[in-house]
């Protein structure tokens, strides 16, 4: 996958591309102290997780014998251990994840030849994002996200199959190309690359463009990491294994999956929407919103946008909620509109509603888990008149 | 409704029963502090709403107008306006609530004769739970809320009903006691109540003792009140009517459907539920957990008071999910466990399963949300031996 535009290959850990420098926003020191926090939450994760542990071990003791008589005799020492020994899990993974940032950070040199690096603050939001980035590897890219993503991501495909259902051009070789906004982990990127469209992902959040560089840069091999998931809520679970549920990723290997012999239009572009792509005038064919159009701040702009950037007669293909993610941070700017609200607007920017409806769809969901969030999700596809 | 034990007539304002001053939870001053910021957080309520409409004024200022003109002319003042008006709906019910308690704050007399509260601080989670107990209105006393009541009342009354079908001897008129702690705003300790059973609710929260005592001892009428419980979130709104959803109170109104020419043993009590209860050995013939096994500290202390204060044969009814509430509180001990392993536990105290499976449950539900969560509860009742 290549690393491009506004995603200097330097600060994004691409090893698979080497552009010219271009102007980004890792040359903004606000920026650079931004992506240091990040990495400083990944190189940090297990130190934040142990020190739950620890609480669960305080609050072990605290509570009379006589009642943890009626556990049976290995339960707090099984969990405590079976909880650590998830946390070195995951963390050796989110190493390998910054790997090549640890000379960004303080740190001792060992006896042993290892170096600790020095306690670093990691803020409580930063903390909650590094934990929600390990529920991703599910959603994106294990075997036990199937049934979620082909909520989401199915009926996406399947209406862009059916509005373009030749990806490339047989004579000319070109490709018809989707831009999906918002991508995350990169699987629904990835699966339309894989199908011979140009694909291009663009992501805001350094813990997904890092994760993401790595599933499809770095890992080698189906199945080749394995983390927890689910480690850090006890609440709601029908067993305990559920808070233990092992995941395999990647269950498909991109390098694996893209073979030399074949040739591929996949890239990966950071930076927040608009900022990178206002000035792409008609230059898509599709646009992919998926969970993406209530992280605006005003989503009328984003509506604007896409429709700016798409080719006329291009399709701009959504799903999902309207959980609006500035609402509970009242110095940010939230424009929160019902779907009502959203629905008059689309047309009045050039767009014609070709599907629209409603469909159940699932987040980074623990299916076991006694409390279920189902997301009524809206789902349509526009045409840019 | 009688108001009895822990919980004194002068403090929670009944004005049905006027039993003797016993020592209670009142007579301590960091109760009657806690009390007194509950009381705070009602004749607050309208401060902090419009301190949030404010903050929605502001973000549509600061939105370039170029976007807002793609909205319905009238929109930000009509919103704006029917918000103001709900806000100022539920205030007043809210100060009906406590209006015996005003006399504990500072306050202006002004020019027409009016008071004025001085400014005072309300705590962000009581402020959550201010606008929390408008939506238990829906779910306890409301006809929009019968279809949750039938999810989760619905199974406890049918086993109860089914193990003591005959509520009141009609030899000896003694009735078959129900207690029911965690009984939030009542209505099933109601329910229970209008077909015979001595029954009994236990809660804890402030918020929903104040209410419960409105809506059982002082509403007059069926629909005699209205509140606006859906107007504090935009997010995930099909149309913004649901926002404004109105929803009249009490769909049953107690004072009219308790005839004075019958008998019912109908009580409700304050404070901590193993506090209060743990002394009451083999008293009650049956109680009913509903949404409150998650509410402990130690769930087994729970289970220990449960089986202690039930007769021999007596019935626990339990239904909810496994939420610990002292989950994400630091200082708050917590142990939790999985329903695997309290399945395990609940015998050994002397328990036999009488029925036990998974059902699905809302809690103070928006059902036009594009957001829904759903409960996969735990129903079981189980006989002690």
């Amino acid at each position: 996958m290549e690393q491009k535009d506004n995603c200097k290959s330097d600060s994004c850990g691409d090893h698979h591309s080497h552009q010219e420098h271009q102007p980004g926003p890792m040359d903004d020191p606000e920026e650079q102290a931004h992506f240091k926090s990040v990495v400083s939450a990944f190189f940090n994760y297990s130190v934040d997780a142990v020190r739950d542990v620890a609480r669960m071990e305080r609050d072990f003791s605290k509570i009379d014998p006589k009642y943890l008589k009626y556990l049976p005799a290995d339960f707090r020492k099984s969990r405590l251990e079976k909880l650590k020994k998830a946390i070195v899990t995951n963390q050796q993974v989110l190493n390998l994840i910054v790997s090549d940032y640890q000379q960004l950070f303080e740190y001792d040199k060992l006896p042993n030849g290892m170096v600790a690096l020095k306690p670093m603050f990691i803020k409580p939001t930063d903390i909650i994002k590094m934990r929600s980035t390990l529920k991703s590897f599910l959603r994106d890219w294990s075997s036990e996200g199937k049934r979620e993503r082909e909520m989401c991501y199915g009926p996406i495909i399947k209406e862009i199959n059916e509005y373009f259902p030749v990806p490339v051009d047989p004579s000319t070789g070109e490709r018809k190309s989707v831009l999906h906004p918002g991508s995350g982990l990169g699987r629904l990127v990835f699966d339309l690359a894989l199908q011979g469209y140009k694909s291009q992902g663009n992501e805001f959040a350094y813990f997904m463009l890092l994760t993401s560089n790595f599933i499809l840069n770095v890992t080698q091999s189906k199945d080749q990491y394995e983390v927890y998931p689910f480690i850090h809520h006890f609440s709601n679970l029908k067993t305990e294994d559920q808070a233990f549920l092992k995941v395999k990723f990647p269950d498909v290997c991109p390098n694996e999956a893209m073979t030399i012999d074949k040739e591929y239009d996949f890239s990966m572009v950071a930076g927040e929407f608009v900022e990178v792509y206002s000035k792409q005038e008609a230059q898509w064919d599709c646009v992919v919103t998926c969970f993406f159009l209530d992280t605006a701040h005003n989503v009328i702009e984003y509506i604007e946008c896409i429709h700016k950037i798409l080719k006329k007669g291009g399709l701009w293909v959504n799903i999902g909620p309207l959980l609006y993610h500035y609402a509970e941070q009242p110095n940010e700017i939230q424009l929160e509109l019902s779907w009502e609200d959203i629905e008059k607007i689309i047309p009045q920017f050039g767009f014609e509603f070709r599907k629209k409806y409603w469909t159940d769809c699932v987040y980074t969901n623990d299916s076991q888990s006694m409390m279920q969030m189902t997301y009524n999700c809206i789902f349509f596809s526009a045409v840019k008149q």
